[in-house]
């Protein structure tokens, strides 16, 4: 079975993220409802035609599908699980989505609350930022049942191109983890070549034709080592949520039995980054440790 | 002045590197002098044209253009600074081309002693392997003097095509660290996330597919991940070639004032490789530390 092209879609969480997969999903055709915890930021949407629900409850009990991006594990936790949250309010048969980068083993968990009230749960994690949502260029790893999976892929086509089925409950998560281990050690790479190549005297832009073509190259050493150099720590990707994500991976790891000694180190720096007051700055703001 | 088409080269160092390079540089209408510390690494170029020469003294007293691609940087040293070595024994106005992986204090040195004998000297390593340096396709990083970097310039076009001038003499040594710290870190975070991914249960492979396009990707992740997985640990780049190269980034780095933390990591896990008897692996074989 698929939920084709007019699905009753509920979405909860319309920051920057979820207000351009809102828009998208609406382009597609389907109709939105949405909950957000301020409302002021679901407003823009309901201007365009969102339904808006005072409750998740509510909201899950309306629609065929929900999709939830918002903050941090225990807010996933307390919105799928808690006592009005959307497992005990949705009807049997819906779909429920989280988006959010969360906790492999709680994507686990609720899949286990979902399938007992008769509910397909999926966890599908995105990478691709900010542009990537406005441009429905995400891309979407998804872990949980295949054939939900299949259901509501259509859904995940309106607000992505690279959509990979990772396996059962929590492989979503991993996928996202596994991506975000990789950026936390080459961001220190990147920092460290580039810093040398200043310290040195050299002219890192000059590095850069050198080094980025080869084995050294990396989407971060040609997209964000240009921003560090030109001294532009805005976010892009905040620091505090890249650490929330590294918290996650090594509790994670911890559960598989594996040290990564390069995300530790790169967590301890980021947190170094937190103390001076870079907390809102970009994750390319790593740079700052090195030539200060 | 350029040196054009037919200049009479030496060149120190026919290992695998090196070997590629004096037939490119044949290739392209050069005569080739050789000498190499084992001479039998020299016969295969003997037979298809080169000029052999029993000492590092003859054949740099012989030619107009000296290059050499041996192995440490106490080797470096003693090659150009010993007193049988190219800078007591070259002819004023012959170019003096290193392209060692060596330690740019060194570069500034051979440079100074170079110019105090009319000579003139470029330190110009290489990145692109035993593949780019078979197929003409090496990324050739140059410091020194701009004017004799022009002169030669036609001769590094025979062997690389990524040829950028970095400035004044260790330039192109510095250039090379930056590439090696970049790399350091990185396959790190390329092993965690991989490793991860493994004892997660998932196939990563598949997870490759969802990440490598994004912004955990890097040319590590995509050449060097595949061959972890298929439990290939063949050189490629060899461990203990790595370490070497860490080392000079950290001196260096020392010398310059800047504290790279994932570099020291880096080394601290690659020396434990070496402890477990793989510094002949590739570099990918870090892998195994994660997974064993």
């Amino acid at each position: 079975m698929s939920l084709g092209k007019q699905a009753s879609i509920g979405f909860i969480g319309t920051g920057v993220m979820g207000k351009s997969m809102v828009r998208n999903l609406m382009k597609a055709g389907h109709e939105l409802h949405v909950y957000s915890r301020t409302k002021s930021k679901a407003d823009e949407l309901i201007v365009e035609g969102a339904i808006w629900h005072d409750s998740p409850a509510e909201l899950a009990h309306t629609v065929q599908v929900v999709i939830s991006i918002v903050g941090y594990p225990h807010d996933v936790e307390e919105l799928y699980l808690g006592d009005n949250g959307i497992v005990a309010n949705a009807k049997p048969g819906t779909y429920l989505i989280d988006m959010t980068t969360s906790s492999p083993s709680l994507a686990q968990s609720i899949q286990q609350a979902a399938s007992a009230k008769g509910c397909f749960s999926l966890d599908a994690p995105v990478s691709g930022g900010d542009v990537g949502a406005r441009e429905a260029r995400l891309s979407i790893m998804v872990g949980g049942d295949q054939a939900a999976f299949e259901a509501v892929k259509a859904i995940f086509e309106a607000m992505g191109t690279n959509i990979v089925y990772q396996g059962a409950a929590g492989a979503g998560q991993f996928t996202k983890m596994s991506n975000q281990i990789a950026i936390a050690s080459n961001m220190m790479g990147v920092c460290e070549a580039l810093s040398y190549a200043k310290k040195a005297g050299l002219d890192p832009q000059t590095v850069l034709k050198s080094i980025e073509t080869g084995a050294a190259g990396s989407w971060s050493l040609s997209n964000l080592g240009p921003r560090m150099l030109a001294g532009n720590f805005e976010p892009g990707f905040f620091v505090k949520h890249f650490i929330k994500d590294l918290n996650i991976a090594l509790q994670s790891a911890e559960e598989i039995g594996l040290d990564m000694h390069g995300v530790k180190l790169a967590k301890s720096l980021y947190e170094q980054l937190v103390q001076q007051g870079d907390q809102d700055c970009g994750t390319q703001a790593l740079f700052k440790l090195y030539i200060s």
